[in-house]
């Protein structure tokens, strides 16, 4: 692989992402969900100022039905059997609509923290790469499988953004830290290791919490996560309309909405139908 | 093929169209777009109240960005290129998460009328009944085509939807018919053949008219074709919030709804990610 374009084309893709910071006033949002795998949606979104969309497997199998799944919690045991080339073909079909500018990271089979044995071939990182994404979307809990996948994701000119998870989470969605300080010595291991986002699970996936807060604990977390690196940071799980505004007052630059907008189209479908039933 | 365990299949269908028909008053929806082939939004909709889903394969090509292409005027120029095992996939991936009550008709390649060599296998015919559909949602303007497709249809088990047209359309979506005593005719020599549900093409696809009525010759046609079969009826082409109470009062028993449900699903993401990027 020619390094000297690989290494160019991460320096286009992070500056998409500076971009995207600046352009929504220091914080912008990571669009997931239905947002970041449906094309038609995908597009709806980047026209009204996404700058980032993250199609990933798990909501790839709740697109397609698959095994019959309807439910996050659910996929997460079936998400590794989404085959690559399908997010491949994902990748393409919302790049070809949305064109290049927008940021694109990608979950697939293998990126996050599995329960069988997933692997990831250096022919993945390069489909996946071919297929248009800027990155890769991970959720290891191992800092050693998180850097093998930053070395192979860098070699073929990929960003990686990875998380950091309180060690009780209900899904192991990044790397354990049990306390605000253990959460900003992470992040710069991982900042070390040339993770190129970094980001904080809320604790809170495809769920929320009372209107308008967050709990205490996350906010200590997020600002230990925000003050201990440089890089862009994120934050992901339970994050809606009712608690947005909290989270970016912690200064965490990218918020990662899926389950809330999902939850938003799939009720404007229902009252669509049933204006059309009445 | 076993003809009894085909023709039973087939009787329970058409019990579920009428079901629907009966459920809602006389009058129901075929609810297509992304709420057919997307098992999330589809499985919404059904919770509340829809008992018909139309997958087909130019919606899927917009969901997967097929191509590049971005709306459905363009979309049914690629849409022949839609694998029909991927159609398949939607099928039973919908199906997995509807359960078996709901009625699925499907669009495939080589149903709807085509620009380019497009046939239809016997295993093709096999492959989509065994994937979970109830019918083939078919748009062929030659009465021949059509009824090549009926007959391979029910010796597998599915029935066919097929659809009336003006010679003057933009696209060739049904059998032509000029005059509302032309759509009398032409629907009844469909029933002859076996046509298990017949629908006219309101001329406006992908589009709609002004609020709250439709051109008079569109109710003249919808009636001519009421009044002249013992089937199920449907319209299709344009219908909104704004018209489709004038469409109902035509008596035609279901209507089909698309681009309208996906365009209010559209804005409800717009809206949702406008509210996180304040």
């Amino acid at each position: 692989m020619f390094k000297g374009d690989m290494e160019r084309k991460r320096k286009v893709a992070i500056q998409k992402v500076w971009n995207a910071i600046e352009e929504h006033g220091g914080k912008t949002i990571l669009s997931t969900g239905i947002t970041g795998d449906d094309a038609r949606v995908a597009k709806a979104v980047i026209e009204s100022g996404v700058k980032m969309l993250e199609p990933n497997h798990p909501a790839v199998a709740l697109a397609k039905g698959y095994k019959g799944v309807d439910n996050m919690h659910d996929a997460e045991h079936i998400r590794h059997e989404v085959e690559l080339s399908e997010m491949a073909k994902v990748v393409s079909g919302v790049r070809g609509v949305i064109g290049e500018e927008p940021f694109i990271t990608v979950g697939i089979p293998g990126g996050f923290t599995e329960e069988k044995p997933v692997p990831i071939s250096q022919e993945d990182f390069y489909n996946m790469s071919l297929a248009g994404t800027d990155g890769l979307h991970t959720h290891k809990c191992d800092i050693d499988d998180l850097e093998e996948i930053v070395k192979a994701a860098h070699h073929y000119g990929l960003l990686v953004d990875a998380y950091i998870a309180h060690p009780e989470d209900k899904h192991p969605f990044g790397l354990p830290a049990s306390t605000a300080e253990e959460v900003a010595a992470t992040a710069k291991k991982m900042e070390n290791i040339g993770v190129d986002m970094i980001g904080l699970m809320t604790g809170m996936s495809y769920g929320g919490v009372a209107a308008g807060e967050i709990p205490e604990v996350i906010r200590e977390r997020l600002e230990a996560l925000v003050s201990s690196v440089s890089v862009p940071t994120l934050a992901e799980g339970g994050i809606n309309t009712e608690n947005y505004q909290a989270f970016q007052n912690t200064g965490v630059h990218i918020l990662v909405v899926g389950t809330s907008i999902d939850q938003m189209v799939q009720k404007s479908a229902q009252d669509a139908v049933k204006q059309f039933l009445s």
